[in-house]
């Protein structure tokens, strides 16, 4: 049964591959970058599209769906757009297959070639903006405010579960305005909505901020993102809104005649957040027996297994048991009741840990006859004998310090492995020695931030929004700075 | 306001391309064959989706996600699959772009050039029955009972919105199963529920059977499937059931070992529905107004329109469809109060109309006045005036006695269009004076189905499940045959 598994401390990128295998989230598929998510994994998953799309609707948002394939010519029609990261992508150049003529297989039929190659979407600002053109004539056809939830493809070197493969899901919203301001408005509002979602559900602390011009979206007159810190100390870019300003109106001459009879060019947004939020979900909180799931997100929230060794105790244990599962249920509780009599408990307790179900209960002809039964909690790997009666209550209370719990220890590691620094070389020995996030004065130039990049592998995370403006010196050049920007690595 | 619209009389084909537009479901995209799903078309789909998923998990299925592309390879390896479908097809052969040397524009990067082409998945058992090699190696870890819901490519020469798109959203559920009875009764099962679903939520009744062996998926030992009757008497394929044999698991090597501890291939079902079934909800009820939607697939269920002429009447008008409006929200009835002022009145009820939306209300001061509200009804298009007092109830009704109404008018309009005929002579005149879904006597054999196929363009839709066994004669060949099957012209 005991498997030896790496811990955080060994090894944190194996511990993380192995605990995606040992949770049964996902694995890797035959087709070079591209994974299959598992059905554990992918409940996960649309939990958190459950709870973003009603966030999204409940903002004023509709879902649509746009073509999977971009003419490669319209990739080119935002200049920095293309240069940013649409290179790297996958080419379709021919519709059929045909029978090869000495009997060797399949080729390529290479009369079906195409006129102009199709381009799998790495996004879909192109194809969305070409569409938007049709539909905007008058300031009464905005605000557009369109999501869609699809698959995308950026064809990727160097792979790794939920964090970066060549295929992902994701969301992505793409809106029009009539003023910059209300552009710039929705762009927040959307970070916002990223930010609660990942603290009130995910139970994930994130910094909102602006990224740097370096670190933009190619395309985007400014990105706002949402930051976390993995229990390495290192940052995850958790999701982006963007503010495209009318580069993409321009690039598609997406024009609307405002209240005034004037013709203007539509002010754009676009943002997303992909499967990779379940990487950050897992290094957010998971540890060396596995994966810890916060309640609002455990597709299994809790699981009791019984402990028996005749057929009547089993029956006697069963029939509280599923009681107490019918209670649970009726609190809006996921249950679920383990009475597979192939597997022993303990293989059970182990199975389930690695699945990070966040309360497992325990009953066996002692616990019967008491009248309790045993409560464990995944995070804290604490357990308590508690009275049968009640215990609903107590399970639905617990849930919600777990949850609670959850994102007051990531918040305290995070305030652990946040530090302030001045100078170059502390930042260096430290960012080293220690990890985690720094804040530290920059000069606001590119040259500096590529040096740094450089020289230490960190980058600017952001500029957070709530940026303490002080007078300071940049930690490397001594320019002036008006206030604290945070650098680490990142994933 | 009066654009004229083509009525079905008029041009069938016509009426429906231009109310996919006018009910703004759906549109045409730059990229051939593919289509831009808009959102109230996209809404619908989305009802489809949240309701079909709950039946899949109450029959015991999860989600999960297998990647988009699938090896050149995989395909050839079940030798009728490819010979079936598989060749018109994306074929993705590179993975970069890159500037032109001569400054034109984008080319792809010859030196990335893939080893083996990838093709865009046009369905999914291959890639899928890969994965499950490795997920199988005993009777525990089955039956596997999985869902995704996803994008798929056919390359298709001649495109209908909805109806036949290169690219479309589905569903496919893959299963695998110890005995070969087991999967016989899975596909059984899902025949029925999406039988079930088309009744009960699309009010469009369906004929379950047997496909014929020519008509069947390419790897199926047998398909079942569900086919409506369209408002042109043609026949539309709403969803297919595959019972898979063995065949996916010899092609891929998957064997399992069973309780006695001997080898056995193991036995597969897959089973699918499409953005197909917007083509057919649309047929089987809308009319020349309009989009006609069942109240259970509606996005709006209930507008309200307001009739005033002064700021003061449409104040008290709108404090009293607000409330109203809340009533029928907390009875789960989705509401929209159209009060938009750059509208009229008879601008918003064409605009409803053609939308499809099943009740819409109007209050005026006159109404007002005499605690009344008129109710309209989409499917029948008359109207009542109606004591305010209560209103709530009375549209709760209403919405149910549209619901049953569509289904019993979509029965009535097949029971009138369907026939019995015994002569070839008789089903070829009526198929093209009448039209509709013909029961007649059939020898069994493929050369007979080809020579109907051939002379009539109608084909065998199904062998139905509740065949009235009965002796008679092949009204082609005179041989004998054991009971009646459908033939029909089809989508």
């Amino acid at each position: 049964m005991a498997q030896k598994y790496t811990t955080r401390e060994e090894d944190y990128s194996k511990w993380y591959n192995e605990l995606v295998y040992r949770a049964d989230l996902a694995e890797h598929s035959d087709v070079k970058g591209c994974m299959v998510i598992k059905p554990y994994g992918y409940a996960i998953w649309e939990k958190m599209k459950e709870i973003l799309d009603a966030k999204f609707k409940e903002t004023g948002h509709s879902n649509a769906y746009f073509p999977l394939f971009i003419p490669k010519s319209y990739l080119s029609k935002e200049a920095s757009h293309i240069e940013g990261f649409a290179k790297e992508c996958a080419v379709v150049t021919h519709y059929r297959l045909k029978n090869a003529e000495d009997g060797s297989g399949l080729i390529v039929d290479p009369e079906a070639k195409l006129e102009e190659e199709l381009i799998v979407r790495p996004t879909s600002e192109t194809i969305i903006w070409n569409s938007y053109k049709n539909w905007i004539q008058s300031y009464r056809d905005l605000p557009i405010l369109i999501n869609q939830w699809a698959n995308v493809v950026r064809w990727e070197m160097r792979t790794r579960l939920f964090l970066r493969t060549t295929e992902f899901l994701w969301q992505e919203g793409h809106t029009a305005h009539a003023t910059k301001q209300e552009a710039i408005d929705e762009t927040t509002q959307m970070c916002q909505v990223y930010a609660d979602f990942a603290e009130n559900y995910m139970a994930m602390p994130v910094i909102q901020g602006f990224k740097t011009e370096s670190e933009r979206f190619a395309g985007a007159d400014d990105t706002y993102c949402i930051e976390a810190m993995m229990q390495d100390g290192k940052a995850l870019q958790a999701g982006t809104s963007h503010f495209l300003g009318q580069n993409f109106a321009k690039a598609f001459d997406v024009k609307f005649t405002d209240k005034e009879g004037k013709q203007e060019y539509v002010w754009a947004t676009s943002w997303g957040v992909s499967t990779r939020l379940m990487g950050a979900l897992i290094m957010t909180h998971s540890d060396d027996e596995g994966l810890v799931l916060p309640p609002a997100l455990a597709p299994i929230q809790v699981v009791a297994v019984p402990i028996y060794k005749s057929q009547e105790e089993l029956e006697a244990i069963s029939e509280k048991i599923k009681a107490l599962g019918a209670k649970l249920k009726e609190r809006g509780i996921s249950f679920k009741y383990d009475d597979d009599d192939n597997r022993r408990p303990g293989w059970k307790f182990s199975e389930y840990e690695s699945k990070g179900v966040p309360v497992r209960l325990a009953m066996g002809p002692r616990d019967l006859e008491n009248g309790n039964i045993e409560v464990a909690r995944r995070d804290e790997k604490t357990k308590e004998v508690v009275a049968f009666d009640g215990v609903d209550t107590y399970i639905e209370n617990l849930l919600k310090a777990i949850q609670v719990n959850l994102l007051d220890r990531a918040k305290k590691y995070r305030a652990e492995n946040t530090q302030t620094v001045d100078t170059y070389d502390e930042f260096k020995l430290k960012l080293e020695q220690e990890g985690g996030f720094f804040l530290a004065h920059w000069d606001g130039t590119k040259e500096t931030e590529a040096k740094v990049k450089d020289e230490t592998k960190a980058t600017i995370r952001c500029i957070p929004f709530d940026q303490v403006k002080e007078e300071g010196k940049c930690m490397v050049t001594g320019k002036p700075s008006v206030g604290r920007v945070i650098f680490a690595k990142a994933y």
